[in-house]
């Protein structure tokens, strides 16, 4: 069932890039959500739907939550689930045209089966599972190392390190330094490639669904600031790194 | 004149971009140089020497200021000079293996002439200069738009963001959203292809020299905070970006 999930994911994900290829270029239509830095565009509820309807298609008895709303509220994790974010780091999308992806990630009864990151502009598919080493592209990437913070570059939420929100920007000075995407995707992207030793973000289900799975195949450490698992049935400040870095955090976010 | 040293610089960086590509096959050497994120590698070095050396034989009257210090002090600008960066971005060279550029900056009597940003991993060169609009790999690329500071995103040096000096962290806010790469090449080729609205570090000499040039091609506005031009002689804090968001920056550095 596994391998034929990633090969179905993988199809799907091909197909979503070459219609967000052709979506581009035409004119975008942008619209805001909760604020002037939150967006949505016609290609992200085009892409959900497309997304959304395969999914439905190959996996009737699925629960789906995806990030534009169309879909019924996840309230509970039993079965096989469904997370996907049609257009991670919309911003992106809109002002760069570059650095945003579109991520599935799937669960059976809350345990992590089966993640998949597609990096659109650059044609990187990045997969993985607990039971499936990470992939690029379908090759086998080497493992993450467990650095410590001290010698990791990290991922994190522009805001949440301004304001020092949770020491994040304090913690961002003991790295090597800190790396700002504007897309959680490239971030979980970015530390299965061993580029960043981890990540911290504001993030919803959708957007760590997908690189919690992939994670979970080489030991990436995912949990609330106090160290509680993290739920992916609401929204909330994610750590996800490699497990040195992972307790350096927590330890320095509980400082103080 | 200006053909054939584009011609030249580009050869140069296509050949330098082999080398490197070539050296990382072995094991890379690191040191630190000011601090423990101030690093330096025998690539580093060991292009910088073939660089100057294509330097030196085609231009044998034009002074050198390179990074790493091979090459003697540089003391004022008369004639023809050449800034030289082998590796912007060392720390994403040693712990991301991308997100680093070779680049070149070459001025006449200290005003801009032209300048080029290898994006090594990438494949991508960025061109140009106050008479050569910019390209991409050779092809023109659109001129970026005259944003305000709320429409644009923001490159920003990440120490200065988190330590809110000069009120960075502030108007990173007051911006669509901070992106921090950790190389200053990453973020002039942004700005060139119009996926940032500016760019804020403290930056040396050979890291905006290129960028510098190839904003001059299409209204890139480069000063100290105080409005002062660039003085390509010293290090200090420089605010790149187009018209409208340059104006802002200052205006909002000046605050309080």
């Amino acid at each position: 069932m596994l391998k034929a999930l990633a090969a179905n994911i993988e199809a799907w994900l091909t197909e979503s890039r070459t219609r967000i290829l052709t979506a581009m270029q035409t004119p975008v239509s942008v619209a805001t959500k909760t604020g002037r830095n939150d967006l949505v565009t016609n290609v992200d509820a085009d892409n959900q739907a497309f997304l959304v309807g395969k999914i439905r298609t190959a996996y009737p008895q699925a629960k789906i939550e995806a990030e534009e709303g169309t879909a019924a509220k996840v309230t509970d994790l039993d079965g096989l689930v469904f997370f996907v974010d049609p257009i991670d780091g919309t911003m992106n999308f809109v002002k760069q045209r570059a650095n945003f992806a579109v991520m599935i990630g799937v669960y059976q009864d809350g345990a992590p089966l089966y993640g998949a990151i597609m990096d659109v502009m650059r044609n990187e598919l990045v997969t993985g599972g607990p039971s499936l080493p990470p992939a690029l592209n379908g090759q086998p990437v080497s493992l993450p190392l467990d650095r410590l913070l001290k010698d990791g570059l990290l991922g994190a939420s522009g805001p949440m390190t301004i304001h020092n929100y949770l020491n994040l920007g304090d913690i961002a000075l003991a790295s090597s330094g800190a790396r700002i995407s504007g897309s959680a995707g490239m971030e979980f992207k970015a530390i299965t490639l061993g580029q960043l030793v981890g990540y911290v973000s504001y993030l919803q289900p959708w957007d760590i669904a997908a690189g919690m799975a992939i994670g979970a195949g080489f030991g990436l450490q995912c949990s609330r600031p106090d160290g509680q698992p993290v739920d992916l049935l609401q929204a909330g400040v994610v750590v996800a790194a490699m497990p040195q870095a992972h307790a350096e955090i927590l330890h320095r976010m509980q400082a103080k």
